[in-house]
This record gives C-alpha cells, sequence and structure tokens, in this order.
C-alpha cells in the first residue's frame, strides 16, 4: 500500500515482491533519512538497507505491546549494529512507544535528547541494551537468551517464553567477541535465539572484500547454528525464513540477508558513501522519488500511521492473556516472580548475611580473598537464587563455583553455572545481557589480568547502569611464577579511571564478605572484585553488623595515641602495612593503618569522614601495582610502596622483597616523611 | 631409538609408529617433567602431549640454525600456548641455543632466570614472541607471516623466504582475537603461515565439551584454510601433514592434531589435572617408566643429545647459502637489506623531517590533529619505505592512509596498507607480529575507545619494548554526536597507567608531527598517538629544528613576567588553556601555559627542568577526559577542568559547553585559586 508508485523500476520489482511491508519499510527509510539530514550527520545507509527486514520483524513475529514496554516476557530486539539506531528510533516511534516521539527523531543526535548517535540504554523504552562497540550486541543478546532459558526452566513456560532477535552488519562479525558469542550460542543451543545479518557487501573502507571474505553460512554451521540466506528486501522471503528460524528450537538460527546499504537511494545506494553521512537535501528528494515517498519530512501518512500503531498494539491480547496467567499462579510463585523482575533481594538474605559475618568473626581463617570470595559465595548464594555463576575457564583457579551453583548449564538443561570457554569478552557482555534481561544477578570470574580481554564490556555496564559482577583473581605479582604476562600491574588504576565502575580490592575475609555484599546489593553499578591468589591472615576480628567495605576506606589499626604517619593499603598489602606499623610503633611512633578497599566508595563519603580517615600526618601508601592515581591521596608517587614496570616470573617471596613491597619498604619511607 | 622399550602397550605402539622422532620427544617431555616438577608449578601437560609434533617440525622442518639464532631468513615459530613454554625452552636447549643452558632449565620459574613461567620476548634467542595471554600468539605470527611477504616482495624470494609456524590448543580458537586472526589470515591467503592446533579435548574447566564444540576444520574452512587432521603422536603422519601444508602456498594451513594432554603419564593423561600442575616426584617416576625413560633428571642420553644438537646445525648450510646471496647482491641492496633489518632511519629521514617542520612554520595551518598526522605521514613515508600502514575499517576517519603507503596489501599483491577490517585487537596483535619480524615500523589507526578492543595487545607491545604505533583518532568528546559509546573518558589515563607506553596528545600540526618523529625513532617503546577529530588552530609559530614534544611538555605561551598561575593541557586543550591565559592576562595576571603532550616523556626529564616548566604559582589542568592521575601535577581533581562521568550525544560545541570545559571554566579555577 505505498502511496506512489516507486520510480527506479529495480526498486519497483522489489516493491512488488510485499507492497504492503515494503510501505511499512518505506516509513523507516523517510524518518531515518529525514532525522540524519536534520543532525547532519549520522547513519542513514543501514537503516534504509535492513528497512524491509524491520517492517517484517516487527509488523509480523516480535512479540511486544508498544503501550507496556517493560513486559517482562515480550521478545527481546538488540540492534547490534548500533550506528544504525534511526532504524530503532523509527520502530519505535512509528510504533507507539510513547516517549519516543516525533520532537525526539527531530532531535536525533541532540544534547538532551533520547535519540543518541546510537542506542543507550535507559534513554527510551525499547532500547533493550546499549549498542555501537560492534560485536557487543550479539553478545549481549546471547545472555539474554542464556537468561531467558534459565528463567523458564525455573518458572514455567507459561511465564517465560520469548525470542531474542538481533541485527547486525559484517563488523559485528569480524569482531573476535562476535564469533565467541557465536560459538558459545551455537555450543549451548540457544534455539530462541535469531539473527538477522545485513549482508551488505560494504564495509567503511569500501567493499568488505577489501578485508573480509569468509563464506559466514559454512562458519556459523561449523558453530552449531540454522543457517538461512534471503533477499533483505522480499517481504515475503524474510517472514518464511523468520517462521522457519523460529521453528527450528534446538539450534540458534542466522538469516543472512542479502540487502543493499542505502537501498532507494539514485546515486548512493550499495557505496561505502551511504554509511556515516547524511544523503543531502538534493539526494534525499531524488532517493523519496524513486522509493515512491512524497510526503513532508517527518510526516508519515495516516493511513501506514495507523498500520504501524496497530502494529504496536498487535502484542496486547498476548500480553494481557500472559497477565492472566502470572494472576492466576499462586501467591508466592508471583511474589517470587515479581521478586526477581523487579532485582528485589529476597527477606532472608539479609539474616543469612548476618550469619556469615558471625561465623568469620567466631573463627577468623586465614585465606586467599578468592578463597574467601567462594567462602562468601558458598554462604549468601542458597538464599539468592538469581545468582547465576560462572568463569572464563579459570573455575578451578577463579573459586567462582559453589555448591547453590554448581549446576552445569548445559544444551540439555540451564544450570546455574556457565562454562564460558576461553571468551573473556563474550562473558563479560553475557552477563551484562543477562542482568539486562531481568530475573538475574550474574557473576563471572577471570584473571584481573586479562580484564584488558574483556575492557569494553565492562564499560558498557558502568555506562549502562548494569549491576554486573567481575570475579577478577590473582590480583598481583602475588600470582608468581607465571610471570609478567599475568601479572596485572596497571589494571586497579584503568579500572579506577572507568566511570561508574565500583572497583573492591578486599584485605581479608571479612572484607571479602562485604565486598560481595556491595556487589550483590548493588543493581546499577558494576561491581569489580580483586582477589588474591596468596593467603592474607583475618585482620577484621571484632564482630559487627556494619559494612565497613562499604565507606570505601576506614582505620583498621591505631597503634599509639594520635598520629605521626598514615599508612594506607589495600588487599593483600594491608597485612604488611599492619606489620609496618606494628614495628614502627614499638620504635616509638603513632600509626593509623587505613585499609581503603574502594577508592569509589570512599570519594562518595562525607568529607569531614574522608578528612578524618586520612589524617593530617604524613602518608604512605602500599599496593602491590603501579603507582598511577595514587597522588590522590599521598603527596608524590615516591610515596608509594608499588610497582615501576612490569612483573617478573618467580615464587611471591621474591617478588615482594625483589620490588620493594615489603614492611621494611613502607618503614623506611615513613621514616624518612617524619625525619627519624 | 629410545633408550628403553615403553612400559605402557599403548604408548609402545604410539612410539612403533616412528621410533626415531618418539625418542627425540621423549627428550622434551623428560626435560618439561623434571623442570616442572623442580620448580612446583608450570604446566607439564602441553608439552608431553606436543612433543612428538614438536620433534617432527624442529627435526624435519623448521628452518633454523641454532647457532645464529639472529639469521633473518630463518623460519618463526610462535607457541601461541604459552603456558607450554617448556616445550620451547627444551627444544631451544636440546638444539644448543647457547643462553639456554641446562641450568636455565634447572632454574625453571625461578627470580633472573630466562626461563620464565611463559616465554618473554628477550629473554632467551629463539623467543619471537611473548605468548600467554590466549590468541596473541596467532595473531601476532600473522604479523610475522604478512611481514614475510611483503619482505620478500621488496627484497626477492632468494633473500627473503621463510614459514611461520604456530603452536596453539584449544584456548587460542576460543578467544575471539584467534577467530579474528584465522579470519585475517585466510582473507590475505598467507600459505606460507601453518598452524598445529593440539586438539587435546581438554581446557581448565575439564573437557573441552564444557564449552565448546565447533567443527574446527569446518570453520576453518569456511575462513579459507587448507586443513588436515593427523594423529600428533605420529611422527610419519605430521611430517606428511606438515610437507603438504608446505606444498599448499595459497592458502594458510591449520593441521589439527588428535593428542593426548600429559601423553605418557599413567594416572594423569588426558586429564585436565596435568594441565597446570606439576606430575610430582611419583607420577613422574611412572610417567617415566611408561614412555622408556630411565635417565636422571635433566640428563639427556648423549647419542640423543648428539641428534638433537645435529638438528641445532640442520640449517647451518642454508644459512651459510643465504649469507652467500646476499653478499652477491650489489652493495645498495644489502645495504639497505641491513639498515630495512636493524631498523636504523635512512640517512635522508632527518632533512625530510626537517623540511616537514620547516614548511609547517612557513604556511601555519588550523587542522584536526588526525589532519595533521595525515600530513606528517605524507611527508615522511615517501622517505621511509619500512613504513607499513593499515586501519581497523576505519581509514577515512584515522587518515592513516597516504600517497606512499596506499597500496592495498591483498591476497595477490603484498602492499603498503593493510586492511584489517573491524578487528582491532588482531591488528594490534599482527602490528606487533610485523615490527618483531624485523624490516618494518608498523602503524595502525582506530578510534581511541576501541584501544579498550586492543588492550592487552598494547600492553604487550610496551612489555615486549616493540615499537607499534598507534594512531588512535576522535580522542575524546570532540567527536561530537556519536555519543558516549564512541567518546574516551578514562582511556588516556588508563592508557598512561601502562609502564613503557609513550601516550602523545599532541596539541597541534607542529607538536603532531614531532609525535610521529618521537615514535618513529622509537623501536623499543610503543607510541600511541591521541588525535583529535576537531580542528585546532597552530599554535608553535616559531621556526625551529628542535623536538619540543620530545621533554614531554614545555611552556608554549607566557603571558606576562613571573607566575600567578599555570595552566596545563594537552591536545585540543592547548588552544583553550591558551585562551583563558590571554584573558586572565587582561585581567593583570601573569599566566604560563604549559602544553604536555606526553607525561611519560616529561617525568623521564631531569628534575630541574621539570620544576622550572611545573613552577610554583597554583596549576590548573585542562583536558577533555576524565580527571584521574592529574593529581601527579596539580594539588587536587578540583584544579582540573575535565570530566567526571561519561560524555553524551550532541554538537561538539554544546559538549565542551555543557561538560565544564571551556576557557571560562579554568579562569573560574585560577581566580579561585589565585584569590580574585
Amino acid at each position: 500500500m505505498p502511496l506512489d508508485s516507486p520510480k527506479d523500476p529495480k526498486i519497483a520489482a522489489k516493491a512488488a515482491l510485499d507492497p504492503e511491508n515494503f510501505a511499512l519499510a518505506n516509513c523507516i527509510r523517510a524518518l531515518s533519512i529525514d532525522a540524519v539530514n536534520a543532525a547532519n550527520s549520522g547513519h542513514p545507509g543501514a537503516p534504509m538497507g535492513m528497512a524491509d527486514a524491520a517492517a517484517v520483524l516487527f509488523g509480523k513475529h516480535l512479540k511486544f505491546d508498544a503501550k507496556n514496554p517493560d513486559w517482562p516476557d515480550r521478545d527481546r530486539f538488540v540492534l547490534s549494529n548500533g550506528h544504525a539506531s534511526m532504524l530503532l528510533y523509527s520502530v519505535l516511534h512509528l510504533t507507539g512507544y510513547e516517549d519516543m516521539t516525533i520532537e525526539q527523531i527531530r532531535n536525533f543526535r541532540q544534547w538532551g535528547a533520547i535519540t543518541a548517535g546510537h542506542p543507550e540504554y535507559g534513554h527510551a523504552k525499547g532500547i533493550e541494551t546499549t549498542t555501537g562497540p560492534l560485536g557487543q550486541g550479539i553478545a549481549t543478546a546471547v545472555g539474554m537468551a542464556l537468561a531467558e532459558r534459565r528463567l523458564a526452566a525455573e518458572f514455567g513456560d507459561d511465564l517465560v517464553d520469548h525470542h531474542t532477535y538481533v541485527m547486525l552488519g559484517d563488523g559485528c562479525l569480524q569482531e573476535g567477541i562476535g564469533q565467541e558469542a557465536a560459538s558459545l550460542a551455537g555450543h549451548l543451543g540457544l534455539g530462541k535465539l535469531i539473527v538477522l545479518y545485513d549482508d551488505n557487501a560494504i564495509t567503511i573502507d569500501g567493499p568488505t572484500s577489501v578485508s573480509f571474505s569468509e563464506n559466514i553460512p559454512a562458519r556459523f554451521e561449523a558453530m552449531g547454528w540454522h543457517v538461512q540466506s534471503c533477499d533483505g528486501h522480499d517481504g515475503k522471503a524474510l517472514d518464511k525464513a523468520l517462521t522457519a528460524a523460529k521453528a527450528e528450537t534446538a539450534k540458534p538460527s542466522l538469516i543472512a540477508m542479502k540487502t543493499v546499504i542505502g537501498f532507494g537511494s539514485p546515486n548512493k545506494a550499495g557505496s561505502y558513501a551511504v554509511h556515516g553521512s547524511p544523503l543531502g537535501k538534493d539526494e534525499a528528494a531524488l532517493t523519496k522519488e524513486a522509493i515512491g515517498w512524497s510526503a513532508e519530512p517527518f510526516v508519515i501518512p495516516d493511513d501506514l500511521a495507523a498500520e504501524w500503531r496497530a502494529i504496536g498494539s498487535r502484542g496486547a491480547k498476548a500480553r494481557a492473556d500472559w497477565e492472566a496467567r502470572l494472576a492466576a499462579k499462586p501467591q508466592d510463585t508471583r511474589a517470587e516472580f515479581d521478586r526477581r523482575l523487579s532485582g528485589t533481594l529476597p527477606g532472608d538474605y539479609e539474616p543469612t548475611l548476618q550469619d556469615a559475618r558471625a561465623e568469620l568473626f567466631a573463627n577468623p581463617k586465614k585465606a586467599a580473598t578468592r578463597k574467601a570470595s567462594q567462602m562468601a559465595l558458598e554462604a549468601l548464594t542458597p538464599a539468592l537464587p538469581e545468582m547465576i555463576g560462572g568463569s572464563a575457564d579459570l573455575t578451578g583457579s577463579n573459586l567462582t563455583r559453589v555448591k547453590a551453583v554448581d549446576s552445569q548449564y548445559t544444551r540439555e538443561a540451564p544450570g546455574r553455572y556457565i562454562g564460558y570457554g576461553v571468551r573473556e569478552f563474550g562473558m563479560a557482555a553475557a552477563m551484562n545481557g543477562i542482568n539486562l534481561h531481568g530475573g538475574f544477578i550474574a557473576y563471572g570470574g577471570t584473571f584481573l589480568v586479562f580484564s584488558d580481554y574483556a575492557r569494553n564490556a565492562i564499560r558498557l555496564s558502568a555506562l549502562m547502569g548494569v549491576g554486573t559482577i567481575y570475579v577478577m583473581t590473582h590480583d598481583s605479582i602475588g600470582l608468581g611464577e607465571d610471570g609478567p604476562t599475568h601479572q596485572p600491574v596497571e589494571h586497579l588504576a584503568s579500572l579506577r579511571a572507568i566511570p561508574n565502575l565500583t572497583v573492591l580490592r578486599p584485605a581479608d575475609t571479612v572484607e571479602t564478605l562485604e565486598a560481595w555484599d556491595i556487589a550483590i546489593r548493588n543493581r546499577h553499578v558494576p561491581s569489580l572484585l580483586a582477589l588474591s591468589r596468596q593467603d592474607v591472615p583475618q585482620l577484621r576480628l571484632e564482630a559487627g553488623t556494619e559494612n565497613l567495605t562499604a565507606k570505601g576506606a576506614y582505620v583498621i589499626r591505631q597503634f599509639g595515641e594520635g598520629r605521626d604517619a598514615t599508612l594506607i593499603a589495600t588487599g593483600t598489602e594491608v597485612a604488611i602495612a599492619v606489620e609496618a606499623a606494628e614495628k614502627l610503633h614499638a620504635e616509638g611512633l603513632s600509626v593509623a593503618v587505613v585499609s581503603m578497599p574502594s577508592w569509589e566508595l570512599f570519594d562518595a563519603q562525607p568529607e569531614a569522614y574522608r578528612k578524618d580517615v586520612l589524617g593530617d600526618a604524613p602518608r604512605v601508601a602500599i599496593e602491590a601495582a603501579g603507582k598511577f592515581g595514587w597522588t590522590r591521596y599521598v603527596a608524590s608517587e615516591d610515596d608509594v610502596i608499588g610497582m615501576t614496570g612490569f612483573g617478573a616470573s618467580a615464587p611471591i617471596d621474591r617478588l615482594y622483597k625483589e620490588f620493594g613491597i615489603t614492611a621494611e619498604d613502607a618503614i623506611a619511607r615513613v621514616k624518612t616523611l617524619v625525619g627519624k
């Protein structure tokens, strides 16, 4: 039902394949062209090329209700090639998502608009995750599909039974993380994951053939996927492919759609010139003529607008039926389902936590903080069915697996423990997806040094405000013989530099339990626990219910009256600081030891508290890591007992001695500062 | 020729397939068992499983001369699964590499030994690259193979004609970077790259089936590889497969070897228990009995030792012939070849540089520093045939392509410009490989925010001391509308935190040229250029030949006598600092503006110089990035005009204003500090 017939005969031929769908798709094309032109920047090519597929997907397959965008059992839609943002904004507007007004579309890429250059989670309903950094959308979607299957196993198919759809381009498939995600999805047989690949043969640097010549269908088949190919501008073929993809339940599906980037543009279609630049006024006019579009900019003809709004309410009945099924459940099932989806902790969490605290004070333990982390998980996870764990193939080192979180997530049965394989980046993004889906708290482990591999997904957790929990063990040269490739040096600083991420480096069993408590409660800030391989004594011995780690830093020991010096340390080095302070006190100095498990939490404390903790006396910091950033708390990097270069391969005691991170080194520095 | 017959009949059956090779392999197994036991830590399983393949590879195929390990045309061998380090150390010792003594083997994983837990480049000859962070070995090897083909095209097959061999395990294939590398190698048809895949079906968390079920041969075929499978303990089959792999010149080769991890250990073979723990005394004895080994620990029987030493000198004649071919070349060819391989710059580099400087002073230009970077490359690369460029599919944005570096590196012809595709991590590791190979200076571009994706390869550049040049454009919120996913905030700090990396953020055309000069000269420290999308005025107007950027920071403007305040800025914010200082001066204050393109270079200056530049007056820093780390130079983060969170999508001017990074913001802070 196009308003006009396309002028271009080739386009008319495509339109004739499914005229109604073509007309719906033209609405997306027109809005995308107009918004990018108005912003004078953006990416029109992909929305124009994928519009037909979006019209079929939203028009006939996606289960959603635009007026109830938070419906837990909605299908998830992830636009992995986030630069195609106008495709998503157009569809959300057309289907009637209330916050996606035409004014927002007109303000595409402007300050304060919800229509950012790339889709930003939290800006608008219907944006299920932030995309733009390529490959992460598909990897996050894998997490959503993992979550759906697990939640269905817990609450039943009548409450949880939805698909996760992804659109992506070749960039997402070239990125390693895209391949990690595809491999994991194929391995676990995520049959409700359906990916539409925009195979337009164009990349920023020109035709994809300059850098990419894989046989994508064959590669996905080798990874255990169900694969189809079709014309991405043929609505009927797309409909058929989507129907077949849904029918295949044992494997994830890839639909490779042959498309033309910038479809409809007489002079730019099929060229990289239409990828990241506005069409401009003249070419926009020619394009609209070519596709048969005569409405004014930003105007959708009434009949098409009505058709799109009908699509937006297509799922209303299914949602109402779902509400009825939920209402018919026993009260405790309903309450638990609501609790899980709302991210509220259960009532017995706090007593469980306090029991675990009491046990530590009753029976103090010397333990590596990674072991303390396992103890915390053993204690807390029985009360938290929402916790779902995993590791990037370092379970025995990260100690992330515990009794309650032991059942393996397999193709056959979605357990609570995910073997992510040697795929740190894929794991991190999948955890974001699990948390975004709702119903879960995902945590997963690797070595701290390999946070590098996952770094941009950690950044996205922080940017989105998603409470993913990163368990990063082997957090210093203390890992010993594996040497400098495995010893983090710059990592604590580089992670502390990320906004909205809480980095926690606990000193003992008590602080580790407290760190887990912080991470579990914080559903809108990601937490990263830096944990040791080597044993440390329990330093916190005075029983109490207050979470001191939540203050970021506090005086853990005071030797003598007043202060001649303050020693600040984190993690495994707090014990060294205590040893140094004791010896300094024996020589007549009054010394406070500050344990500082989290810079971010400390900096959020009131100024008076911070001044009180840091004191006025000279300060020396001890941390078995690079010194970068410590001048926030000490006068100079000379006052940091830490590393200035990379580590080395040797037993741990030798390393601490050779790199000068001992009580004696701290004592010497304090003496220099106090002139003794 | 084993000393004894294997006691275990299954092992005897394997040994019978190629007894001589089996005996050679036993030397590797025995040394690996002994060294890991002595260190009481390490990874015996992989060396024991891959020993037969290593014996065939070194014994019959690898072109090398142990007494001349720097021979430029040697085959490169990369142990991508670096935890199998004892395999490499054993072979280097056995073949007679002089620095790899038996004492070094005995001191495996000890302080000061060259036999670190993972192979460290620079520790010993024969270690071609540092491995351990999984997937990077194969990606670095792809770079070596790229370099070989290009160098052969420049100097002829009679001087350059070698293979690059890689051994790897499933971890390297699960990692995204391994897949990026494989895809690129297949795309470019790197026929001299041969990969031996240790398919032992075991991963740290148990059988690989917990997380990995790809059809690896089919996946590699889909990526354009030549694929074979064989028994990894059958010397004759391995020999045949390697011969066939060498015969295939149009595609890279994968040989999937079915192996048993910890081969020979009666109680641990085939189990993840042998991956990362010593066998222990008893199991070591049982294993040696099982494989037919009766020599004392660390002792190699004379006949086998002699056989291995013969292997070490197997390539001596080929090397001598090669030397003769080089000697027969015209003097200028020889000189140029030697220059290229030694990493010395050509004689006309300095005059070319000075011409480019003079041109900038003669005709000052307002330009984005990414554009200034392109201008620098245009000027310098004609004098530097060793420079080989590329981009991770952002050529038009990074502006990395110039006239002299324009020819595309394709399957058919190895040009000077590599389309790495959307594979930032793979690009970074490949650039390390190109530089490690010798003969080239590799540089490549992406957006600064996506340094995250490549981060651990940047770390390896720094750890190895390899002068890879990272061209990172769109270096702040100044990129505008693409929004927070594309706007670096924490990246400058997180990169400055990496030891031995020079981060350069030039302020104008002159500083950008100077930054390139630093990067080009520095062959043992990687450089990262952070470059702007937006235009900046040329601030350096006074002609001169000295590279001021090399000092890291310097006074670029002085307003008035003495100093009431010092403004420190980097990159695009230096112009803002100058504007603020001018206005402050108009209000009667004396202000110095310090341009600080590189913290690392500044910190390496003499103390007197640093004090002089920084001055005693209150300081305010301006940088459109997170404030983390700036307390190294200013009293408090309150004195930093910068970001405290993530960016946003909007036009650039609006962003600088909203985030408070303007001359007015700087002026207000200075006034507060000086009490005006």
